[in-house]
């Protein structure tokens, strides 16, 4: 069964304090419905993914509530694996067609984080964290920081051939009128941002963010009726342990790499047939590991490919982040797993204006959770 | 597809202070793993039913978590809609298994409430309510206690009749070692017990309780070896307005209506065709309006038929609750859904020792969340 995307929608996404969650969510929505040219009524599910809902605004039940704003009362799901909530969401929603349960859903990915304090939100993302990590006062950018000192010392590479990372991305989000950040740094200004956890700074961090992203996807003849028709040839999942300490290796993520050979054996692609993909750069390592275990890049040499610009738009090879990134495009959580499938099919549409990839028939989202706990894997092909 | 239920397991439910969310969660999935005669490394995906693991101890990512308890590290999943989390995760699950991406599937549903004061867990359960409601003051006993006086003052049922549903439960739940409460009440001790919600009291309302269940679903061959083979017929879901105030009946539930017409749609089978059900009865209300919607007994003779014995082991006909109900066997939010199905496979395997259902073939769950703004729909047939 071919599972086609049918209308994609994003939201501005920043800090948007003049909005409500529930107001941010029915704009995805209503976007994603009208760019499907579909009516709430012909939709059979909604899958919503989303990470801090219930810890940061008390509310639960927000697949029921967020159907409701749409004013039909059809089969409604929140999917909840930390900052991978929007790839698991789309991941049941896949399934649920190919059960032959629904034929067109509606996947939505929301956050809204930035109307708490910082303590606020530092506190309910380590919701995701381990017990250990938290108790000995290890926050993300602490655990990601670690991965980047054994990466760094492992494979010879510097603070700067990191910072690449964010150069690119924030040179993207120069041409994504959507992204939180329209502006270009230098590897001298990551270099003097402020240190966040050794090597990391404050421009290798992805930024608290609100937003919203949505997605038809449909098993049936609607799809025929798409111009540029892009469907989900492959959708895997894959979890590691919650804690560092725990698995073999500091500079690979075993659930990726389990996530995205499963999506190659299924579909017969390899990682070279790739032209653009959407990359979980949380920090600038993440981006640099994702492309080796992705099998984009050597292992050790990740990081130096970036720097040598083979993953930017108009000179790459394999094009990584042409949204922005986490970094540049912004990281509402539970959105991004959502917004990556969204860049994506606007790339094989040919729809990606400024930032369009050429020729790309072939795309891979990689989306994360935790320390890279819980990874899921989508390819798609035009 | 047939999807059928190899292994089934439910903790102790009730005010397990000594034993960590953790460590319950891993005694209901070691449990039914055993039961099912597979290791962890047999089972393809872990799906958790959880509402308020976030809220109440900031712990996401709950799927991650526990397959890691489980040591190994397969895809994983939490689905969340409020007290339905069981119910949804089970769907999610089985949609898994018809779309051919994982064989076999774990199912939990997992709460632990009771570590937490009154005040939190009031608060923590509004998060499946609406903002009008919250902001009315209207708890979930309130919500319900607005159902029961239009229910009463339509078809001129007294207090004593929804007594009756509370007096059936607990009559079961001395039958059932796992139930939080082993104890009979009368009609007097219902109607002397303190008023919650006018015309609520205590003994109409389900209690704050600390249990996980656990299910082991497969498609595959491993379904041949079972003796008395149960499968899930049909998984349906459906939602409804999360406000009260914006439908059109306080006295019957949209989602449970669409949700059950679905599942006997689906089947051919019909209410009459039900040996035995679990039902959601939250307040002693729910279970007399749900055996309406689901189509056990006429308008209005819902609760006239519980009390008539019609509903109660060894004399009804299509028997509600066996294992007690939410009323006398507890109802840890996310695992009741989950609960619901042992109890059922139990019944239908002919294995539910005292409180056997006598030649039970076909059985329904029946799981609700939020005042009824979603419901999930399971028949199990042996």
């Amino acid at each position: 069964m071919k599972i086609s995307i049918l209308g994609t929608a994003t939201t501005k996404f920043g800090e948007l304090w003049n909005i409500s969650p529930r107001a941010l969510a029915k704009e995805a929505m209503i976007s994603a419905l009208d760019a499907s040219g579909l009516k709430a009524h012909q939709i059979d599910a909604l899958f919503v993914g989303n990470m801090l809902s219930g810890i940061l605004g008390n509310q639960a039940n927000l697949g029921s509530l967020l159907v409701e704003e749409l004013g039909v009362n059809i089969p409604a799901f929140r999917i909840e694996g930390a900052c991978a909530s929007g790839g698991l969401a789309l991941h049941n929603a896949v399934n649920s067609l190919k059960a032959y349960q629904y034929r067109t859903a509606l996947v939505l990915g929301i956050e809204k984080m930035t109307d708490h304090s910082q303590d606020e939100i530092t506190n309910a993302l380590m919701a995701a964290g381990s017990d250990e990590e938290r108790l000995a006062g290890a926050t993300f950018p602490g655990v990601y920081a670690l991965m980047a000192q054994a990466y760094m010392q492992k494979y010879k590479v510097t603070e700067e051939d990191l910072a690449a990372v964010s150069v690119k991305n924030h040179y993207h989000g120069t041409l994504n009128s959507k992204a939180q950040f329209q502006f270009e740094v230098s590897i001298s200004d990551v270099m003097k941002s402020s240190k966040i956890a050794d090597p990391l700074k404050l421009l290798d961090c992805s930024p608290i963010s609100d937003g919203a992203a949505a997605v038809v996807i449909t098993s049936d003849e609607n799809s025929k009726k798409i111009k540029n028709n892009v469907y989900i040839a492959a959708s895997e999942v894959a979890t590691d342990t919650l804690s560092l300490h725990d698995r073999k290796s500091f500079t690979s993520l075993e659930s990726v790499v389990k996530a995205s050979n499963n999506a190659y054996k299924k579909t017969g692609i390899k990682p070279k047939d790739i032209d653009v993909s959407e990359i979980h750069d949380c920090f600038s390592i993440s981006e640099a590991i994702a492309t080796e275990d992705l099998g984009f890049s050597e292992k050790g040499e990740g990081a130096i490919d970036i720097a040598k610009g083979k993953r930017t738009l108009f000179k790459g090879d394999i094009i990584c982040n042409p949204s922005g990134g986490l970094k540049a495009c912004g990281h509402p959580v539970g959105a991004t797993g959502i917004k990556q499938i969204v860049e994506i099919t606007e790339q094989l549409r040919g729809e990606a204006g400024k930032r369009q990839v050429e020729k790309a028939k072939i795309g891979l989202t990689h989306n994360v959770g935790g320390s890279g706990t819980v990874a899921a894997i989508h390819i798609l092909r035009s």
